[in-house]
């Protein structure tokens, strides 16, 4: 291999305290923001308007919440997870500074945690990536820790620090960017009349709908984000793999899931925070993706009667409608359909 | 189900004179534009070229005609035809406003016509639908009925209202935003030296070419309409359908005929009205489709000399060419092939 | 067949200096570049961030030199090779002003060499393309030939005339539209610490990784470039054809290489020339497309110490990994797995 091929880091290449900055700056344009639509269909009326946008206070309608973690997301993976084996989980994700069309986002990795596993061939490796837009603003931080395989499995084992993992974000620590009036808020244009106050800790929403996934979507989705995970591009080798075929970016199924939870969540307006998440089993190409969801957490947010916060997990399946509500077993495992089990924290209008 | 989950208007939910304000408005940018393109690669100069528009006196490339009615219409399944068995067909489309990117689009529908069936089981809606844009001028109106399901055969029949539905839109009714002058036209740059003047009504066109349809590509392109139609969608559910795989969006074959017409037609710059639609037909993945034109009538415009309106039919077949014209046979019955029976008036450059 | 549908152009109909205006002037937007990043993921900075092509001088990020290079070609075919049987070959590429979104392109093309074949059948025909933008500055010129059926046997052949091909575009030819000072290149945003001065002639570099095509990737690809050669887009006449199915256009095939080569070459910022460039091998729906790289030729830019040019041989494969390098045997013949031989040249930032 010439020199000048990055084959990636390996469980070796990363010291602790290590800060990895990536490549490539990415602008975000409106090109983008259709590709998204074209890719998932949201109807999210802040994100699909821009006089709806303005209508809260905001310049424009802003980027997608999940679009610009995809993005940050995408471009750590030649870095930190080219030889990854699984991507374990995600953890204190805050979305900080909206992103409109135009601005350009860069990420930067710092190695917060390390450990060898007892195999002594891998090891998981904690990150905690930060992406900044063009003024340098934070516009997504979070935790992500990953497995990935040793170059040399003699190397010796780098001391073990696992890092704190946050149960969730604090509704404290979230950004809430716009502000609503009842007098401007317009329910039929958002599609709901089911606002913050109107959700109960405990309620489980089924989002109904299914949504089958092509091979040349999930692709085109992972190029967008500039995401080089190799598991997803290529038949040649996947066929021989341990699935026979691509497997499709965790990312992808998050967003689908997203936005089939329009149905029964229309006023969830923005994420702010993502707590916790999971890709509980891999997702193909020809999958029916189903979900729903579960409000685990009803907060106000200090200092605002506009708006409040919902902590909702949103589980997604293959093959499988979700009015039964799928999700784990009496041992704490996961319903074989679950493919998708991602906590995080949704801003919705309140009826002030 | 969770109230808070849309399960769609039943039959028995729709009222005479009922106004529906339809979730999502949509900001419509050079993104869509791109899309449309690489779905359909359309050809027409007025859409694809800024200097061309502006040569005609817009301020620059205007959004699609049919890009501008599947955005509107998309806004109206989720309310009008989430539980409908058939879309029975449009009539009465006539384009306003110039729609152009950063426009932002809403849609409104008024319940016009109810009609039982005498199956006691479904019933069918007239809806008149109508598009503005951000400053409340109309974009685009139209007639369209469908029939539903009642979620209760015991919910009593309402009154039988059948509205008037106009053959064609007058051309007097036609919006025409742009001006021609013979100086600066450019026949080469349009792609074709044939006018207004060189078109006789009778006259039939094969457009010659077929292109042949993708699952990603009709979802991708569905979904960028953020039509919300399930047969579209979930290959799980329509596995065990009635055609046992996911149905192609109507408007999809519409603008894959339209795009095709290029070649015959290249200087219709624009489609003013929708006179009548059906979908004859379903269309699937695989299927290659092929349309062919006929010139239904010729129409001066009053006052002006520099554009002249043809109304045409564009017949859109199936896994068959169009050179002997497949349409309808003595008793009025539609070749198995063909998918698409379209009546339009396009605007196109006069000799002057 | 309507004498209003275009037939393309047959080999009889070609003069010797004929111009031909080509339709349809396409304006370049932002939702073009996302669209092409979605399809090829490319990752090189200059085109991906507008804050490093600023850094470059440029005024923002501009359109990647290849997907001018498929726009400028798109609009050639209807009238030169819409009766081709073979794109035989490309040469005296060379790109010249910067294009930007919202430029607008168009395409005129002269015939320089006529030359019947023996069959008397088809016959080769050469043109010079010239692409220019709304204010006729020339964005790309370039010499193609292709094999062109004749519309009647009997008709007379012309006099033959070859054009002088050039072996490669000057470096004296070549535009380069930007400046780096060392102090402000950020190499870890540009994805490589190796730069002009770094790279021997002779040098190969495998590119690693593969990439699987969809039909409906390709088919998007070429129709957002408004090309519309019939092979690429209908399975209905093409299953009966030479080789059963849709034949990937072949700039999709240089897309694809020059996005994977990002790994090995992340400072080739832009390609300013193409030398030559063969289309060896039909690529299909399901091949996965590897690619290799070799240094022909390093070449100081006069008056320039800040920039380099390299001139690069890619070649791309399919099913078929390029650890090996596999070209051509003793005799010349192209391994089987070969489907590209693309010959250019790239600009390169100096250690200065």
């Amino acid at each position: 291999m010439s020199a000048k091929t990055n084959p990636g880091n390996f469980f070796e290449d990363f010291r602790l305290g290590q800060t990895i900055v990536h490549a490539t700056p990415r602008t975000i344009t409106e090109g983008d923001v259709a590709l998204y639509t074209s890719l998932y269909g949201s109807r999210f009326a802040l994100t699909s308007s821009t006089p709806f946008a303005q209508s809260l206070g905001l310049e424009r309608a802003p980027i997608d919440s999940l679009l610009v973690f995809h993005i940050v997301f995408g471009k750590t993976v030649p870095d930190i997870s080219l030889n990854a084996i699984a991507n374990l989980g995600y953890a204190g994700g805050r979305f900080g500074a909206v992103v409109y069309p135009g601005d350009t986002l860069s990420t930067t990795s710092k190695v917060i945690g390390l450990r060898q596993n007892k195999d002594g061939k891998t090891g998981v490796v904690y990150v905690h990536s930060v992406g900044v837009n063009q003024w340098d603003e934070v516009v997504l931080e979070y935790i992500r820790w990953v497995m990935v395989r040793k170059r040399d499995p003699n190397a010796p084992a780098p001391e073990t620090v696992v890092p704190d993992l946050p149960d969730s974000v604090p509704v404290t620590d979230l950004t809430v960017p716009y502000t609503v009036s009842a007098a401007n808020y317009n329910l039929a244009h958002a599609g709901s009349n089911y606002l913050w106050d109107d959700y109960e800790v405990g309620e489980k929403i089924d989002h109904v709908d299914g949504v089958t996934i092509e091979e040349a979507e999930h692709m085109q989705a992972t190029r967008l984000y500039q995401n080089t995970a190799r598991v997803h591009f290529n038949l040649h080798v996947e066929r021989e793999g341990r699935f026979g075929r691509r497997i499709v970016y965790g990312g992808h199924i998050i967003s689908l899931a997203r936005s089939l939870s329009f149905n029964g969540l229309a006023n969830a307006l923005s994420i702010a925070a993502i707590n916790s998440g999971r890709h509980t089993n891999p997702s193909f190409a020809g999958d029916t993706i189903y979900a729903w969801s579960e409000i685990l957490a009803k907060m106000a947010i200090p200092g605002r009667t506009d708006i409040g916060a919902l902590r909702v997990r949103t589980v997604a399946t293959k093959d499988r409608p979700c009015h039964d509500f799928p999700y784990r077993d009496a041992e704490g495992n996961y319903d074989p359909a679950v493919v998708l089990d991602f906590d995080y924290t949704v801003l919705m209008p309140r009826r002030g």
